[in-house]
């Protein structure tokens, strides 16, 4: 393992302080030109040097003819250029003294023939100069804490958590926008492309040490190096965990990963195995593989399997709880204690079980605060499940037909939800358990919007809830199982 | 099978001319008062009589003392009132000369005890009148075709086509704005309650017959009259199809349902042979349920299970191509022809391949119109399966490094994907083929907006598109089945 993200490879790939780019113009039909445009918008602070043979201006920054016109070694190159131009570029960044380089130019080992033969000659260049690439055929990487993005499209949303190591470039891109709207981001996303002299797992023990990553996700298309990223992994898993979608399972899907990136898939069973050994939790799909790491990554660990859940609606109650039995969590029942001081906030009509079905609540405000407050005092549950239909619609209906302006029940519904999404929000911080939602509101529902950005995973259907949350105990499992044989 | 819809006991509870409402008042943390909220907010249009015996006014309608005060006899009584006086406000219902009741409170059966006996009291008071009641313990019915909503919240959206019966209210309730923002719709809803004299064998004849229904929807949590069951089931499912939710089958479910409506659940594999031998699809989770309904009730079917995917991304292709064959559905090759056809509109970097990957498009108008309608031809593909990704971003900040002002680019941006979103609707329309996306952008991302909008069923994620994809293809199945063993 490494002791710090400096002593990576991937390190000044990942905090370059100046970089030279190859293959931006100031036509906005060129892929080139996109890859600049997204590094402009996110406002990278160092000096980018684009090299251009004509233009004396790209994008409005000055261009340089030659990369040997550029006034300093620059820490990254930058290459979008047409495969055929492409080895001979990096010589040139090689005899100017560049030490890495993101390639992000397709046409090499995944095009078969002749691009497995241009690939080897890249690595060899690469080798002579001492150089480290990112690629090719990927979109290099997205460091938003340095705000480094070479992607194609602009990054959204802040800095995160999620350490993100993929065989797919444009899965990256097309995360950004989605974790945004959970509340999340990426600490760093790696495109690995061919992997043609850093690998996955470089990025892997990258990740693992990085400061900001609080847990590790995998895109892959087919594991290189076996042994070695089982060994990076099982190092890794102890401090923080580790989450891979594995796509090469079926045949449809290792034919498509194989045309896409020429990585060699292995039958499902033999990636359930690495993974097992590895102490890796397996997705089986993206959205699941970001849910598992927004609970592991913002949540604490459960002592246990129970899962207490909180509902108004017996329905969606009774869902959740066949979505949790499926899942191998456990509904303890509850303590009389708990029954007890749960008794006056719960209506006749209501259910004091588990799942506690409250039908509505008495007094509205209980259901954010004193009724999640009991439940998280119980001792017989590890976790809390809630379901959230906050209806704001019926929230300002209340409020207009007891007089208030339409203006004035806005504010006022406004204000209750802010309440209710602080209240959640303090309970979460206090009991050291995890607490998470499921709804079938729109994320961007005021109520449900209040709780994601203030920490608290809401899920969109109760199956996604359960099986985050059977995550969270599979990881506590491999995390003991890891720490016993590593002694 | 019932001829016409009329046929049916809850023929005047799903399409009452006149309404009679007990438990409404001017107090807004009355449940009663939310209802009849509700119901005014849909806009019924015949006349609403509250019952109340204070009141000279509920929300601003006159009130009656008395039912018998009322100057007709109403089509439907919505009773909301304390358990311990519905029976004697059904008397007075019955012997007022109505003829149906939906009844909201609760108490009954599903407390147990004393509320079994008050049940069967009530079953004996609607026989010696006639009445046929949906319910207790219920939120009634919406039928947003004929304005009727009768539940605890607002209704939004258009009315739509799918056909649900549910032994939970509150979902219906919750599926209100889900399905609103899918694009989608409720035909009619009933919330059958205990079950106390019309259950939901009645429902699912009723939707069987219903015009505006194209696929029913069914959520148990356990079935009391089996036999009835499947026959009715076997009817329907020739004519339309019929996908059901059941929660009971872990044993967590199964207690979380019968606290909730006290109905029996049995063992989940006994289900699945109901299922079976009644042609139902089952879906595992309340999103599943309504995907497949989305696909059922707005696609044609499929010839067979060959899916073709069209992907300008390697890694959603790869995950999209790994779902379906996890689900079963077959990717076939492309024909030389279909191969040469496409050749023009893929750049090198591309993979004329199933997945199609077009890594970038030369055109990007070709994404949405040449290449989907080059694949609907190809005579080895049953479906068409396209990832959207249109990122807004790029399209502009293109436009606007082209010359445009910000609003110009804005203005063309919404330009194109309206011509985008209107021709791959336009296919659909013309090849007769199932067409579905999927993506990671949200559902009010202006692009997947478009094709929400126009029909085109766009699931956030492959795997819930191929689970979709994979019911059309079973239902092509079951519906063969059911005709072939009836005759």
């Amino acid at each position: 393992m490494l002791n710090s993200i400096e002593e990576s490879p991937l390190y000044r790939i990942a905090n370059p302080r100046s970089i030279a780019f190859f293959g931006a113009s100031n036509n906005v039909t060129s892929m080139g030109t996109h890859l600049l445009m997204s590094l402009l918008a996110m406002g990278f602070e160092g000096p980018v040097y684009p090299v251009h043979p004509k233009e004396t201006h790209v994008l409005n920054l000055p261009a340089y003819r030659s990369v040997f016109d550029i006034p300093q070694v620059p820490d990254l190159a930058v290459i979008v250029l047409p495969t055929g131009i492409v080895n001979e570029t990096l010589v040139a960044c090689g005899e100017k003294g560049i030490k890495q380089a993101v390639v992000v130019s397709g046409g090499f080992k995944e095009v078969g023939g002749e691009g497995v033969l241009l690939e080897k000659k890249l690595v060899k260049i690469a080798q002579r100069y001492g150089i480290r690439i990112l690629g090719p055929n990927g979109l290099g990487v997205a460091n938003p804490h340095s705000k480094l993005n070479t992607t194609f499209v602009p990054h959204e949303g802040k800095p995160g958590f999620i350490g993100l190591a993929s065989q797919s470039g444009s899965l990256i891109t097309q995360m950004f926008g989605y974790l945004a709207r959970l509340g999340l981001g990426f600490s760093t996303a790696f495109s690995v492309g061919n992997e043609a002299n850093t690998d996955l797992v470089d990025c892997l023990e990258y990740l693992g040490a990085c400061p900001h990553t609080k847990v590790v996700a995998l895109y892959i298309e087919g594991i290189r190096r076996g042994e070695g990223f089982i060994k990076a992994a099982r190092e890794i898993v102890p401090h923080k965990p580790v989450v891979a979608l594995y796509v090469g399972g079926s045949e449809a899907g290792r034919r498509a990963g194989f045309s896409h990136t020429g990585a060699l898939a292995g039958p499902d069973m033999l990636y359930d195995g690495i993974f097992r050994q590895a102490g890796i939790i397996r997705a089986r799909s993206v959205t699941e593989m970001f849910d598992f790491c927004w609970v592991l990554g913002s949540l604490p660990l459960p002592s246990g399997p129970r899962v207490i859940i909180q509902t108004h609606s017996g329905g969606p109650g009774a869902v959740a709880a066949d979505a949790c039995g499926r899942m191998g969590l456990e509904l303890p029942g509850l303590s009389e204690e708990t029954v007890e001081k749960l008794d006056p906030f719960v209506p006749h009509t209501g259910s004091i079980q588990n799942p506690v079905d409250l039908t509505f609540a008495k007094n509205p405000w209980h259901f954010y605060s004193e009724i999640p407050k009991t439940l998280l005092e119980e001792p017989k549950g590890d976790m809390l499940l809630i379901y959230f239909f906050m209806a704001p619609q019926v929230i300002e209906r209340s409020l207009m037909q007891m007089g208030l302006s339409q203006e004035d029940a806005r504010k006022e519904g406004q204000k209750l939800v802010k309440m209710n999404c602080e209240s959640i929000a303090g309970l979460l911080r206090s009991y050291g358990k995890p607490v998470t939602g499921y709804t079938f509101l729109s994320l961007e529902d005021p109520g449900i919007r209040g709780l994601l950005d203030r920490g608290i995973p809401v899920f969109q259907g109760p199956e996604r809830a359960a099986r985050a949350l059977s995550a969270l105990v599979r990881y506590v499992r491999l995390r003991k199982r890891i720490l016993r044989t590593a002694t």
